[in-house]
């Protein structure tokens, strides 16, 4: 017996083949798929399934993966606005060492991933203090996230040393190295706020537990120039040259890169994690995503945090990875839709290491699954079910999702969390968060 | 007696001093707004006035104003993919030249008129193939337009040749001139599709009814080289040599100029209709946006139809004339939130010539206003009201929208029209959409 049968929809696949089912569904068992198939060939299956969901008027596709974010951030939304990377940096950190602690943490996390599980993430990588407390809000919402410990040379909000900061990541692994819900990795923030022995430390524990590595690499002109005037190597070098990349590394940015430095990164197998939204805001640049995607490096895509960008949209992210690298080069074909379809899809699920488990609807992998509603004024008609949710879909379409085959999203409402408690205790903390850079 | 108080809103009034009331609203008569206030000062007229609307966790503001959009074109949403200019309006007109006739027209009118309206756009420029039937749409819909006639050198749908567009563009003038929801306007398509000679017929028609005068300009290089060789000179040159540009004159783009085009468009009070997405998607490139505002440029904002942009999300364009150029020139504060929400509202409602009937929230003008849901997961919390709008706000956060007082959006559904009927007869033409460039 199936424990859930959706069908009736249109199956975006994001499988290899870029395969979509016009009106067909989804089998789950044990929280895994087990068919992908025609409606007519899931009748049998839905006549005695435990939970049958028509998708009639919807897209069935993949969960969405979001590979770089700091949700607890979400607390600080729009506190810091229209500076450069450097200057804004000064100020969130302000406001991060006075606010943050467990509880706090845990309020941002909740509040982020509640954000990103409405639209559609179903995994996200997270970067951000006091990583157990993500998860701990990722349980309370019913989403998998990839985190662990951080590292950062200044003692931060934790006020950590590194034999703590070891510690901890390494606790983290204790706990959470067999959890189907969690993928542990070690996220040290940058090669301009740790040092090689520190950044090479974080790899060592990272490779000790066949682990992700996440940083944020070449995010700025003055990044690599501060990176180059210390070390002698422009930051993507720099990672080489100290043993950092290969296939389970993620750099998050990569915005300003020489053809040498791409050349790198598609050697060692580094994936990239592209956020477009925070590279406009933060007058980043724009990162070299199709002669990435030309050499074969695998392209991710995020959000960053909501301190940057604002919002946790990952269809905004999408639509601007599908658009703003078009203006950018003059050319019109210069990502594809199913590109970057891809990079907010399967790409992530490569990205983590995940590709088993995540990112496209294929037989054995985890029921994390989304229905995009296609039935609404902005989103009629549609002639090609990928162009559309590229250029068309907006986070309020998506109205059902699933992790692990459990609903956790039922017609755009939390199943497993009243998010209003959440907006109540962020608004009640709000007047400490604008004083605290005062 | 007042029709309507909208009370305990944060109120971002779009005034020239960028008033924003904390907690306040408006008080409505015939239409108009008669006061706009803190909410203790709106107690007594909100006792006995006709309609009251609580404000409570919303922002009020005026109605965006969308200076360049193709409503009907929302018919082919989607239809033609990530090809140039040039060669996407090659099949673009092919497809309207097989689909369009008056109902068509009406329909794709409806369709995208429902869209704009929903997501909080109260007047919209049109330009379009039988603009009566925008106007018909606008009307069953309850929303202002400018639209008018079109010039094209080309047959098109219509098949009119310049002596039928000329007594259709004065007809326009006949009917509309003295309605209170239409801003009658002529459109020539373009200098590369429209003549000198013909150019200059359809600015007499708009300087005889003392009218506004709307085309496209500068969208791309391709434009900007065919025109120059043609008439010997760049299109700014051309038009402002044909005398065409002064404060009645909208040019939608205006991607590619040099500074001498930019000190012409300053020194002849001409407005510029900015569209984002549209140039993103279809390669065309970064408008000079930031040195527009810079020469007190009147930028205002558009979305361009959906067979390029593929939706009508003002919201989308707010965010990315904010964001885009700042990731373009490098500068985190190349436009400012203020400005970008001026584009959205004050400066369209100049560009109509009509900033003394809509475009703010003050007394005499028309109560074209929208309340915004500022209490949801990507919204919380909120430290800037201008900030939250230009960075943070989604289109489904648009609840309640109200044209002339009248409430025409309720809790995210129209109140004039029953939106699946059109979604059904949209559906029902599409096998002969996709047909139509087959």
């Amino acid at each position: 017996m199936s424990d859930l049968v959706i069908t009736n929809a249109t199956v975006v696949t994001c499988d290899g083949q870029n395969t979509v089912i016009s009106d067909g569904g989804v089998a789950v068992e044990n929280g895994r798929i087990v068919h992908v198939a025609a409606a007519g060939d899931l009748d049998a299956l839905a006549s005695n399934a435990r939970q049958v969901v028509d998708g009639a008027g919807h897209i069935l596709m993949p969960g969405l993966i979001n590979t770089h974010c700091h949700a607890g951030d979400s607390l600080f939304r729009g506190l810091v606005e229209d500076l450069p990377l450097e200057a804004w940096l000064q100020v969130v950190w302000k406001a991060e060492g006075t606010i943050l602690n467990r509880e706090t943490t845990h309020l941002g996390s909740v509040l982020g991933l509640a954000e990103l599980l409405l639209c559609g993430v179903t995994t996200t990588m997270d970067m951000f203090w006091y990583p157990a407390e993500t998860v701990r809000a990722a349980r309370a919402l019913g989403v998998r996230v990839s985190t662990g410990g951080i590292f950062f040379d200044p003692p931060g909000p934790t006020g950590h040393d590194l034999k703590m900061r070891i510690a901890e990541a390494e606790r983290f692994f204790d706990v959470f190295a067999n959890a189907e819900d969690v993928f542990p990795a070690i996220l040290p923030h940058g090669a301009y706020t740790v040092s090689p022995e520190n950044l090479r430390a974080a790899k060592d524990i990272a490779e000790r537990h066949g682990a992700l590595f996440c940083t944020h690499a070449a995010e700025t002109r003055a990044e690599q120039a501060d990176v180059t005037d210390r070390y002698g190597r422009s930051v993507i070098r720099h990672l080489d040259h100290l043993g950092l990349l290969d296939k389970h590394t993620v750099l998050a940015h990569c915005v300003h890169l020489d053809d040498e430095e791409l050349e790198i990164l598609a050697r060692t197998g580094t994936s990239v994690a592209h956020n477009p939204m925070s590279n406009l805001k933060l007058a980043s640049g724009f990162a070299r995503v199709p002669e990435m995607l030309n050499a074969k490096i695998n392209v991710s895509l995020g959000t960053d945090g909501a301190i940057s960008g604002n919002d946790l949209d990952m269809w905004m992210a999408l639509r601007l990875a599908a658009t703003m690298h078009k203006g950018f080069t003059g050319r019109a074909d210069a990502v594809s839709t199913a590109q970057a379809l891809a990079m907010a899809t399967a790409a992530g699920a490569r990205a983590l290491g995940a590709e088993d488990r995540i990112g496209s609807l294929e037989p054995g992998k985890f029921a994390d699954m989304i229905l995009v509603d296609v039935k609404r004024p902005h989103a009629v008609p549609m002639f090609d079910a990928t162009t559309h949710l590229v250029y068309s879909t907006a986070k309020s379409d998506v109205r059902h999702v699933f992790v692990g085959g459990k609903q956790v999203v039922r017609d755009g409402v939390l199943t497993q969390h009243n998010i209003a408690d959440t907006i109540a205790e962020v608004e009640a903390l709000q007047p400490k968060i604008a004083a605290s850079i005062a």
